[in-house]
């Protein structure tokens, strides 16, 4: 019994492994490449616990952090979906849903329900861990993006508007973050690297 | 104040992108490149979260979680060191003190010292803690190179006493995945993967 649980957490560790090559719009800040999915997770972790104490009181930033290194999974199957793509964004929701059925379930019961949980909290953006979840998700490509003169904004015709909205949970989850976010949108637009 | 205290804490976070760049020994499995300082500290992290029942009594896998994101930082400046070099073993520490030095005193102090002190922890492998950790680093490549013929053992002519030797802290950290490791190396010994 422990080593049939054991080995469904070895296939799932193994098909993780995925994650290095499912690619998203962000460019590398050394412009050397797009970046993964897992090395995006990984930065929105580790951004999670420095930016800790800019999260509403009561946040638990252990469970932000286990919500990152989770939150993407599902692309492994479903693939990553641009921020900014509407049509991708309708059925985004359906393509997730059968990935998931298909991934947690190569765990233990336990564990895929435990991770599956999280996911959806995470998607969910209702409790406050999940909304200061989703403002470091955000921000983490929205820097990027800065440094690299918009390089995925101008790619995808991106408006300032777009990217304000996008941000916007930041304002309540982060409040302390908002005014930096604010003046970096502005300064981007100034730039050129993002439309008015 | 508060504002010179984020715009380290971003300076920071914008240095970390590099993790991205750095790319170790080991290959994806599925072949198409080697994997990243930022993909291997995911992978670790989320591994941790998966094998936590593994773990002795009174291990903290939030923190060891934490210790796995930070763990490989200094690499930005001071590179990779394949596990099996012994040339580069010898100047590894100095390398990585140097680079600690330059790169957490980009953090407000007391973050850096925060970060400086689990990263040093973690190399001393000497906590509960650390050593649960130090398993789950050597775990994680080691799985890789079984998914791909044993790729970095072949290119380093690796014996699998070294193997052993390195995922002896297994032993006594995770105790019950050392049957898996160890028939693993058995397995990878007879199908050519690895020297004897």
């Amino acid at each position: 019994m422990e080593e049939k649980r054991l080995a469904q957490q070895m296939k799932f560790i193994t098909e993780a492994d995925r994650m290095k090559s499912v690619y998203r719009r962000t460019l590398l800040t050394d412009r050397s490449r797009r970046e993964t999915d897992a090395e995006h997770s990984w930065h929105f972790a580790l951004m999670a616990m420095l930016l800790a104490e800019y999260a509403e009181p009561g946040v638990d930033v252990s469970r932000v952090i286990r919500m990152a290194l989770v939150h993407d999974l599902v692309e492994i199957y479903a693939g990553d979906t641009f921020a900014y793509d509407g049509e991708g964004k309708k059925t985004q929701r359906a393509r997730e849903e059968r990935a998931a059925d298909k991934l947690f379930a190569l765990l233990p019961p336990d564990q895929g329900q435990e991770l599956r949980a999280l996911w959806e909290e995470f998607d969910a953006r209702e409790t406050p861990d999940a909304r200061f979840a989703a403002a470091v998700d955000r921000i983490q490509p929205f820097l990027n993006n800065c440094l690299t003169e918009g390089h995925t904004w101008k790619e995808g015709d991106v408006t300032s508007d777009q990217v304000r909205e996008r941000l916007e949970v930041t304002k309540e989850a982060a409040p302390a973050l908002w005014p930096l976010v604010d003046s970096l949108i502005r300064e981007s637009v100034e730039k050129g690297y993002l439309k008015r």
